[in-house]
């Protein structure tokens, strides 16, 4: 169903580049319900939170150079090993402590997604923009359907989002002005780093990113080009 | 159909990585059709082989350092422009010459390629690992419906193979030993370069890649663990 009539520049945009971790996946359920799963003695719901909550710290010790370039996977391993005591789960051995670090490549698309990326599909190259590395986007892809014909992530360019060598690398990837490329994320902070480059850009709500207990405000903000309430409503607005 | 039973060890493979040209797309033959549509008058079987030519070649000067890093894209025109002349094309306008260029990213696949990749996709995780870069890799993959689970190029990996860096950075992406990756290839110094980093290696025959005035040499080599006919026979030797 096509609720508008598509704006007149979407013809000239080629490429789809999407964040992943809450725009096309959501992290928050699919820890929530595997720590029911493992450690039905955990609030799943607290333990998701604050496994996302160490992420951008984590990658901040990167980008200041503290670190040295490191994976999302390592990132997500080094958050779990020191979040772990605060939910009585210090025991856990290696084996334990890696499978469930490896969650990251178990997310459960959002209802819609794979539906809506197929059609969206037809029309846009569809590639991932992701600061996930290229093993966890490529598994999680095959597992849950995710039809991409790309996979880009901060692995590629050496930098996580927002720096503008990941937006402008989707561009010369495909060898396109960057007015070529559109964002499609649920962050508007992504979505603003996209934009400073000459990107389009696509705000995804997600109310229930951090779960039913912390919704989202998802009120529009000025600057993107388009707000959808998910991906289905941008195949609509893109006529697909 | 399954002709033998699978080697024991395929059961620890855990990725596919495919070489793409004349392995899984047939450069040659189109290259000369779309040459006999745009420019009858020239001898396209000849012309196909000429671009080829000069792709090596184009390759040692950048791994030497005399060219800075350079996609395969522009590798592809410094040898057009080069060859032009030869086949009385120098008039062709940059338009034309890019339109031209831009034939590496419609090759078509060998015909049993699309299906047998589907079926191996079963089981395996399927990447491209070609000196192609990322934009060529994607676009031919759209237009021809290769089904990659990740698309790998040298463009990633800032060496073009048969350096070590190319397979065992598959390896590193996936996060596995490099027994558990093995390379898919119509030619044997790719696949001795893959061996060399401790890969599996499955050989495909591809008699007619320089075209039938041109045979090739398919008889089976030591080294490699599987000798195939096509990619439907390597379905066959893996079970799938």
């Amino acid at each position: 169903m096509q609720t508008d009539a598509a704006p007149p520049w979407t013809t000239s945009v080629d490429v789809l580049a999407f964040d992943i971790f809450g725009t096309v996946v959501d992290w928050h359920g699919s820890i929530a319900r595997e720590m029911q799963q493992l450690y039905p003695q955990v609030d799943g719901d607290a333990f998701a939170l604050a496994w996302r909550a160490g992420y951008r710290p984590a990658m901040a010790r990167v980008m200041s150079g503290e670190l040295g370039w490191t994976l999302i996977d390592d990132l997500h391993r080094m958050v779990l090993d020191a979040i772990l005591p605060r939910f009585g789960l210090e025991h856990l051995d290696a084996p334990a402590r890696r499978h469930l670090n490896r969650v990251w490549h178990r997310l459960d698309p959002w209802p819609e997604a794979v539906a809506a990326l197929q059609r969206l599909k037809q029309r846009f190259i569809l590639t991932t923009l992701s600061n996930g590395n290229l093993g966890l986007l490529t598994r999680m892809a095959k597992r849950a359907g995710l039809p991409w014909d790309c996979v880009l992530s901060a692995e590629v360019f050496r930098a996580y989002k927002p720096d503008p060598a990941t937006y402008l690398g989707v561009a010369k990837v495909f060898e396109l002005p960057p007015a070529r490329v559109m964002l499609v994320a649920a962050h508007h902070d992504d979505l603003a780093g996209a934009r400073a480059c000459g990107l389009r850009t696509a705000y995804v709500e997600r109310p229930l990113e951090f779960g039913a207990r912390q919704p989202k405000d998802v009120a529009p903000q000025p600057g993107n080009d388009l707000h959808c309430r998910d991906l289905a409503a941008l195949a609509d607005r893109l006529g697909c």
